[in-house]
């Protein structure tokens, strides 16, 4: 049940009362169409040919025979993605380009190194075969902290940390972020603990096989249909990386299949298009699952290194962090993310967190939820929860006691605004789930989790049609169910029932960019937008009446739906329904809209605290997850079943994260398990129902009150498994995932006191 | 050569010098996607049962049969097409769904009386044969004067001319409209001529039949995929007939092989959203070529008596037309256009236009370019030139001597704006076809023509890429090139290169409501909101380089493609390009916009004077055209080329109306020649160049001075053809097409002194 936080008492219509998913009967008749449902005539089929090295260089590629077998029509290689002037200017996207087909080295198992387009897949497989790729295989390495250590295996030869006079390094980056005096901090303690924690990397596990069909024409220009989480992205990633104008490639978003932050890069789309133009014919690309796991991201992998200090009364006096993380391939692990999430749930005298980014032979990382977070906060709340055990305190009082706050300076820097930590901690206590007694080899465990969340631009058109019902074009890919949401906002501004709100995902050629859906920032900022430009309609609506009526523009306002006369003219007039207005829209002046694009800032961080208790097989070292607690603000929730299925989900992966899922690489570099019965993610009878919280704690930077709520829930679990775990079994889990083998190990090797 | 009409002597740089067509390649090399192109997995097949009578009751339907056949999936009778209150309350709908589906009565050879989906074409087929209509067979009527005769049979029973009191008739309605006293007028004429001319319906002769693609959703929303003028009056029309939602369906319009009028209203797209939702399937529908002729509209049929007088130094007194036009089973044929347009041309002193809209049993009219005024312009214009010859006057002269000016009142009320048609005939007069000797049996034949050309409602969105490139997205579907014209336009006000901009036609759920493409309208009203959508995106691109340099907005201007400060600031920086600024948006305030929703007037009429060489063999009848001439006022021309493609295109229709195209109807009312094998436009051997020359008067209503052009050129050629004809053969054709028998009939017949 949300708590009451409503401050102005809004009386919302809609927002609150979603029941029924606009996407929901297409999806479960079958009928939405996915990234792999859209055919052309005289369509080909594509497959990419991937490293078997982990490390290699290319000396020579001899596509020949490939290109000679009947049926293949074009064969591609890094030669068909030539330099341009804007993408050397961009480095970001040159490695993209390097991770979407390999130039000079391969970089990791499983890197794309050609690429067939044959007129049926069983050709384009035989095809792959005919490649002939003379390797010359390297040294690798796929380990954080044995990439950082010296004499490493280079991946980057043109890599240096701090610039050029550096030498070659594996370390592309590092960050450093704090306030206060650090080691007065740690003097003023009472009680420290410091450990190394690991966490692997974890895939986003989504069901959906990244799948594209590209579509070029004779003139250059070109189209794209895929799953995405951002096709405004796939659009100006591939006309850079081809070499195209960006009004020239037209990109439509599929449904998707679970993105989780994995779809917010380019993996194919490129390679397609490529091929496509090569032969003039559309080209299918669809991944298989093996090739899912072995090139298309996981989250980066991590060792932390944790110390904090805490009074005997309990306020923690100083936080530091070295957070080492291995992004794959590429720069870009998001240990800047980790190093300013770690401690932001509290409030330490003193702060100082080092974050590494270091690239490794593994597939390039790509974001999921809240990427960087949940390793950061499996360490820093395991080591809260010991803290709040050496003293003897509640773990939930100790988290209160430390709490960020409304208004107060944030551990990465800025001052928060409204926040609700607090008040999901103090529903957490009072949760029937906090008092249940346990039993023998069952354990509790609390976990606290920030995410910043993000607003991003964005553009909405919003069109009245002539029966008054209303057309809505949001382009930022629909996750979640934001497309209930966005209906549900427009027909809250404008007085109309839900269901008269129909919302689509605009393509590229029909509507302002977008950025990606990611950051948890899509109800939030198309959001706002979809408000704004349902404002700006009412506008256009209030003075259409006017015009009918021949009285001034300020002198109608809008209400329920309808336009009434206000002001001296109040009651002059009965009132014009959206649908009478809509009526008469080509007679006063056209078609009735409202439009608005904008760059969102406030979207307001969310914060949650899980409660999860686990019992351990003792024998098996199996954990099974007894109950589990998400308590979460959402700022308004706009769709409470919505946001629970976001924060359920959120947590399962981190379940999976902490207990199972894993990357197993052999000795010479190779994924061993790249499929999902060997990789495991948790499925339905692994799990008790997930208890959820909704807390409502307005954010101030949204008209509504809105903010995000996707990523925050996989924060906490890592950290609040552990918990329970260290509870269960007084070891304290420092490698994650605690796997069977390794809590057996844990257990007979590294016997802790009991918390 | 264009003249030159430009007063504000404006320098367009991309305006007027357009030369690639942006949908060109697509459409050479088959890539781009008609009506029948679409594909759904799933996918049925649909038929249409057809009457084969001409008027009939229908006493019974048996579908069980039909439902039986293995491989149907559903069948849909007008039971399917349930009566819902909008519905009711709008006549011409109720109309369009007999006409889609007859109800109680089939009203012409064609009617479609049932639909069956099937898993295959060929099933679909079969179950047609299954399906037992048991039909009591009416007297049928398919002529203008005999429909409108005492006793005729009658088609709707509840049809009455003026109201509840009158008898049942055919006779939909009547119209009346003139100034000044035409009996005076004729009191004061020295010469007056009086003749009855008929002029036969004419298919638009569209090289795509109908075709679409409806997809419904067990939640009741749609999509229809289809070739079409205008998919938002699909998706409105669509809606009300099937009681849906306007918001919940969602139609994109495909390319569209010829349309010409006759897709600006629906006759499949309602049969295959109703099987779809009756099978929950994607429903394909794709008429052929007979159903074409059968079923859907070619242009009114009429018989038009006309008597002008005129003094005999060339004064036109009088004007007076009786126009009887037959549209087939339904009211809405164009006597109302035809009445107005008959002397729009002239000044007479007095002008009487009286107009009849007649049912009869034939396909319900639809639109074909300038609808009505062809073969009034051919009664009018034959009658013009048969006055010019009895004074001995030049037929140019003539006409110069009573033409409508610039700011005369025209024969139809309104007062006319800047219009070119003066310059029009000193341009056919100076022209170099109009002095070549001609040789025995050759005639020369002179006619003007005027349409009104239309604005109508139009929403445009401009949005800028992150590269400065622009993608433009309308609404009305490109019939002539407008794709181009309106690159073109947004180009010239953005001041950037005209490939860098991209225009799409946005399916409904992507924009605004537009009109369909008709009238004239799109480069006129699309392109007006395309210039001020590009405006409006100037003031933001502005407001982003006054935030860049910190200076008030209205000390920027744009200038060149780039903003540049002005007034006091002017030289403070350097300017700032669109790449520049769109590189910066996200920093700036987000996606960079501009938007246009309007209702257009002010589209400005347009005038043209066609010359036509032609020659008789008078022992075959044959009619050969040696020489074309069209000069027609563009205004401005934004693509010239394409302007002259509209004119050689409506020219071209207009001499198969005159020479070959007819319907040829057997005793029971039943189309004979439903085939281009038997009902014969002209093909290219037919034909020599059509010469061509643009006159330019700015159209003060269009910031570029842009006009319609696509109608106007079919004006003329009804009338210019007679006149050639009459000249070369000193016999008047009063009945078109003037085909090889009837004009050895009319030789031998009906000599007339040579004029």
């Amino acid at each position: 049940m949300p708590l009451d936080h409503n401050p102005d008492k809004k009386d919302f219509k809609v927002v609150g009362h979603v029941k029924t998913r606009p996407d929901g009967v297409d999806k479960v008749t079958g009928r939405a169409k996915f990234g792999a449902d859209m055919f052309a005539p005289g369509m080909l089929h594509a497959k990419i040919l991937r490293s078997p090295h982990a490390h290699a260089r290319i000396k020579s590629i001899d596509t020949s025979k490939a290109e000679a077998l009947p049926g293949v029509k074009a064969v591609v290689t890094a030669a068909d993605f030539p330099d341009n002037p804007d993408l050397l200017a961009n480095e970001e996207l040159v490695n993209i380009r390097y991770n979407v087909m390999a130039r000079g080295k391969v970089l990791y198992d499983g890197h794309a190194v050609a690429a067939v387009a044959a007129v049926n897949p069983r050709v384009a497989r035989q095809a792959l075969k005919l490649i002939e790729v003379d390797y010359e295989v390297l040294p690798h390495v796929v380990d954080v902290e044995l990439a950082m250590a010296p004499g490493a295996p280079i991946l980057h030869e043109d890599l240096r940390t701090n610039g050029e006079g550096d030498e070659p390094t594996n370390v592309a980056r590092t960050i450093e972020i704090g306030h206060g005096d650090i080691d007065a901090g740690f003097k003023e303690a009472d009680f420290i603990v410091e450990r190394t924690f690991t966490a692997g990397a974890a895939h986003q596990g989504y069901i959906e096989p990244h799948a594209c069909l590209a579509n070029v024409s004779g003139d250059g220009s070109g189209e794209i249909w895929c799953c995405t989480q951002g096709h405004f992205m796939v659009r100006d990633f591939c006309a850079q990386i081809c070499g195209m104008e960006v009004s020239k490639l037209r990109v439509t978003a599929s449904e998707i299949g679970g993105g989780f932050g994995g779809k917010t890069t380019i993996f194919i789309e490129p390679v397609a298009l490529a091929l496509s133009r090569k032969t003039g014919r559309p080209v299918k690309l669809v991944m298989t699952r093996d090739e899912v796991f072995r090139a298309t991201g996981p989250t980066a992998s991590s060792s932390t290194h944790i110390k904090m200090g805490c009074t005997k009364d309990g306020v923690i006096t100083a936080a530091y962090a070295e957070l080492h993380y291995q992004g794959g391939a590429f720069p870009g692990a998001p240990s800047d993310m980790g190093a300013m999430t770690a401690f932001a749930c509290y409030q330490p005298k003193a702060v100082k967190a080092l974050g590494w980014d270091v690239v490794t032979n593994r597939p390039k990382q790509a974001a999921y939820r809240a990427p960087g977070a949940p390793m950061a906060a499996f360490a820093v709340e395991s080591v809260v929860s010991e803290l709040a055990a050496k003293i003897g305190m509640d773990p939930i009082d100790f988290r209160l006691k430390n709490a960020a706050t409304s208004g107060s300076r944030s551990s990465y820097g800025p001052t928060y605004s409204d926040i609700g930590l607090v008040e999901t901690l103090e529903a957490a206590k009072a949760h029937p789930n906090y008092s249940i007694p346990l039993g023998p080899n069952q354990g509790r465990g609390v976990a606290s989790g920030f995410w910043f969340n993000f607003g991003g631009q964005t553009a909405v058109s919003l069109n009245v049609n002539i029966d008054g019902s209303v057309a809505l074009s949001v382009g930022t890919p629909d996750i979640g169910g934001s497309r209930a949401s966005m209906c549900a906002m427009a027909a809250e501004e404008l007085g109309i029932p839900y269901e008269n709100v129909q919302t689509i995902i605009a393509d590229t050629g029909s509507l302002g960019y977008n950025d990606v859906t990611d950051g948890s920032r899509v109800t939030f900022a198309s959001g706002l937008a979809t408000i704004e430009a349902a404002r700006n309609a009412k506008k256009v609506l209030c003075a259409r009446a006017a015009k009918i009526w021949g009285i001034p523009e300020d002198a109608v306002k809008w209400e329920d739906g309808c336009a009434i006369p206000a002001g001296p003219n109040a009651g002059e007039f009965p009132p014009l329904s959206i649908k009478e207005l809509a009526a008469q829209a080509g007679e006063t002046g056209g078609p009735i809209a409202g439009h608005y694009e904008i760059s969102a800032d406030g979207a307001g961080p969310s914060f949650a605290t899980h409660i999860v208790d686990a019992e351990v097989d003792r024998e098996t070292g199996r954990i099974t997850i007894l109950r589990y607690l998400i308590v979460q603000d959402a700022g308004k929730a706009v769709s409470p079943t919505y946001v629970e299925g976001q924060m359920q989900g959120g947590a399962v992966q981190g379940i999976g994260w902490a207990l199972n899922e894993e990357y197993i690489y052999n000795d010479k570099g190779l994924l061993e398990n790249p499929g999902f019965l060997d990789y495991r993610i948790p499925v339905a009878s692994d799990l008790p129902m997930i208890d959820t919280q909704i807390v409502e704690v307005p954010n101030p930077g949204h008209p509504y009150g809105v903010r995000g709520v996707g990523e925050t829930s996989i924060v906490p679990p890592l950290g609040a498994v552990a918990n329970a775990v260290a509870a269960a079994t007084g070891t304290r889990p420092q490698e994650l995932p605690v796997s069977p083998p390794r809590l057996l190990k844990l257990m007979k090797d590294q016997p802790l006191a009991a918390e």
